[in-house]
């Protein structure tokens, strides 16, 4: 299988053509969340970056595994090897027990990525899930004679592994600046170097989550999981590495280096990292004390936010942008996000209203046709060139002129001829729901059309309008609405 | 804490107060669904016993930490030691890995169980994550002389258990009868006795879900999952152990055995069954090949089904029975159950529309007091009486005779005095909602009803009543919706 798609491998810098190892199967792993507190923007960002990545390999026809781990165990305070576990703290904060919080988070991630049509991933595998398998790679790894026991951890021997590999090629880090910026922390002094980075670590007395190993009763580092993972599921190389730029240097960079030592391979032929969300330019996360959650997003109730933004808003604020590109939090920018979005909506009701005429004349506009032609190509081409639905949507609203001229009858389908018709008609619906994955949703409650409704009910009775009075009873009755008069008003309420 | 709860327990045959092990905690352990297919009506019933029990529990007060698992490896055919495991053989059938089955069928149970309004548990673990945990606990039988490996494979031998135990307590089985009864299978000659389990499975070459172990690469057993999760996040005993009844043999049987072993006492102080559904008297299943799946009942699609039936009447259906008691599929019943839960909608839209009058004259009506207070109380003694659904709803019906003729005016609440409108009130708001879970949903399109309103804008301008036309225009404005006369009709679209 052929594709003309083109993705910029952080591992080599540069726009590659996508080329993948077994097509047409395609095999994705993508960092997750940990799971210890409600999800923010950047969950969002990531969450919808590689949505879009598996949406579009799958719309080229590839047949896509996508594995997406749970952060559940082993992810320490400030991404170190010291410090508290962040589920456990947060579990001591909420009096719970650390999987009561894994799964509190876990649920409420996953509402969340439904509210923002983020397609499940085909496998979803959790730390803890898989302690076996983590503690068999350390054990490789060891025996390659790259990681080291010390006071009942495990730790991974990076100047060794650096002798003879290259530690920073994917984070472009050098190794000697990175030792000379590195402070020896009290603690670590386990750690021959303070480049080394932990397998397993031991657990003190009080830490709930743990297991046996052969160095003891302890719990696995945060890197290895990812390794692990990745390699029962998609196998010891595969083809798409996914994960947010946050996450490229310590986490992806150890991850690269366990894969070489445990597999004998580069885990990943392409490394993919979306950029992050900013907040007057700064990095959003829980740990940084400045996110603004999904939740204060959708309900309006953080004090940075005018009002609030549903979730096909946020989906398209992201979209807005290719997904290494900068992006930043503004009222405004969410403000045009909405406009945008519910001019691509009204695009979409009005082309799902129209259907090509039996028997139109056939006088077709030369120029009409190249114009539409034109846009479904850059509809293709941009998320054949690194996913830039930022062209996708520039593209799209190409068409919507278009639309909108057909909408308002001051073009005719038939001059589009029904090939063009067809085309318009497939890109734009294709690209927006099943590639951009935005839907037209209804915010408006029933309720207040009802509420509407009764009182022009109560209007017409007043009127005397008994045929207008008899036909909005009947309408709403075939709904299964029964209105009851009552000296004073009207009520409704159910009916088979 | 006290509470004056009863509930049936399968290990003692009677109905016994409930006192927890640890007030106000209680901690409860449910099976949940082997995920190899969509969720059946059986599937439902178990889920919303249990998640009644659980809303009661904490309706009570206690604080309760309920786990129940998600069973994704180990679970053969016909529930025994040999043939295909469950999982592996519909991943064979779907051309996809196991874990890619067991990924898809969690989240569709989890879908329909949001839509049946079913709790989330607070911890929902599976067994293929628990490895480790569970070869711990075999080892442990196996220490205890009770269990033997033979060809790779772990047995628990039931014989010898039962020289200082009672296999049968719990299910009431005599194991001479259960040893006349069987037949010695080709293929168990593994096997001490056809009575032993499995606790451990060798896994044959082309068996994919496999891990090392101290007896060579296999999987668990079906019944160590439960024992060794539970004592995992309940601790060897805890308080009430749930299931469907078609569990209790050998599932809970086996289990029992299991924790008496390994953790020197009967992991449960309660044993709660739910009784199942049955279509012409029988047991349905997906093994049975008579289940009709949630997805057939929402949407109408079995052969069966007269009519497709909301997630809220199937609720609604599944509570007219208490727990225990038999629950026969037929149209009949349903299209009852869908009358009932629109009229306990109606009471509550009913309810939550009407405030007691400031300054009403108090010229109370004592025999609706009394008849108040009674249907109220009854609700709190059927709930203290093993969750007696059915019986909540008869009170609840009670009560609505009250509830509508407020509505109609024909009593006034002053009549009632605040404290009894209040009690009323209250009790119908929280059992509906909190206890049996039951909310409005509606399924009315919200564009059935703004075409309902374009009708009648349109014969508003017809007839030139300008007023009416501009009404409209503003109303639906301030819902966000805009009208676009066009010469021949009126169209809509969203709008800022």
């Amino acid at each position: 299988m052929q594709s003309q798609l083109k993705v910029y491998n952080t591992l080599t810098r540069q726009k590659e053509r996508f080329v993948p190892l077994n097509a047409p199967f395609v095999g994705m792993y993508v960092c997750g969340p940990t799971v210890y507190g409600p999800a923010h923007l950047g969950h969002a960002r990531s969450a919808i970056s590689f949505d879009i990545i598996f949406r579009y390999l799958k719309h080229l026809g590839y047949q896509v595994r996508y594995v997406r781990n749970i952060t559940d165990v082993g992810h320490l305070e400030r991404d170190g090897d010291t410090g508290a576990d962040k589920v456990q703290k947060q579990a001591r904060l909420e009096a719970l027990e650390p999987m009561e919080v894994v799964q509190r988070y876990t649920n409420s991630y996953h509402r969340d990525m439904a509210l923002l049509n983020v397609q499940a991933p085909s496998i979803e595998p959790s730390a803890s899930g898989h302690i076996p398998e983590q503690i068999a790679m350390i054990q490789q790894i060891v025996k390659a004679g790259l990681a080291y026991e010390s006071c009942g951890s495990v730790y991974f021997d990076v100047a060794a592994y650096n002798k003879t590999h290259h530690y920073g090629k994917l984070s472009g880090r050098i190794i000697e600046d990175m030792l000379t910026g590195t402070r020896s922390l009290s603690g670590q002094q386990e750690k021959r170097s303070p480049l080394d980075f932990s397998l397993w670590k031991k657990a003190t007395p009080e830490h709930l989550m743990r297991w046996p190993s052969p160095w003891g009763e302890g719990f696995p580092g945060w890197h290895i999981e990812c390794s692990a993972i990745a390699k029962k599921y998609l196998g010891p190389k595969f083809d798409i590495h996914g994960g947010g730029i946050d996450l490229l240097f310590p986490h992806h960079e150890c991850e690269l280096a366990q894969g070489q030592v445990a597999c004998h391979t580069e885990p990943a032929k392409y490394w993919l990292h979306n950029n992050l969300i900013t907040i007057d330019g700064q990095k959003m996360g829980k740990s940084l004390g400045n996110a603004i959650t999904l939740a204060h997003l959708f309900q309006g109730t953080h004090p940075l936010l005018n009002q609030a933004y549903s979730p096909m808003v946020l989906r398209f604020f992201i979209l807005q942008a290719q997904y290494r590109g900068m992006l930043n939090f503004s009222n405004e920018a969410f403000h045009a996000a909405r406009s945008g979005y519910l001019k691509l909506m009204n695009g979409l009701k009005a082309l799902e209203e129209l259907t090509y005429p039996e028997d139109g004349e056939e006088d077709i506009n030369q120029d009409l046709v190249v114009e539409i032609k034109k846009h479904c190509d850059s509809c293709h081409e941009a998320m054949n060139d690194d996913f830039n639905t930022a062209q996708v949507i520039a593209a799209l609203f190409g068409l919507l002129k278009t639309i909108n001229a057909l909408r308002s009858r001051q073009v005719f389908p038939h001059l589009l001829g029904r090939t063009a018709f067809d085309q318009l008609k497939d890109t734009y619906v294709s690209f927006v729901k099943d590639v951009l994955g935005l839907y037209q949703k209804s915010n408006i409650p029933t309720t207040a059309l009802l509420d509407i409704l009764l009182k022009l009910y109560n209007q017409a009775k007043s009127r005397k309008q008994y045929d207008q009075v008899d036909a909005i009873r009947a309408q709403l009755k075939a709904l299964g609405i029964s209105l009851q008069d009552t000296p004073t008003d009207v009520q409704w309420s159910y009916v088979e």
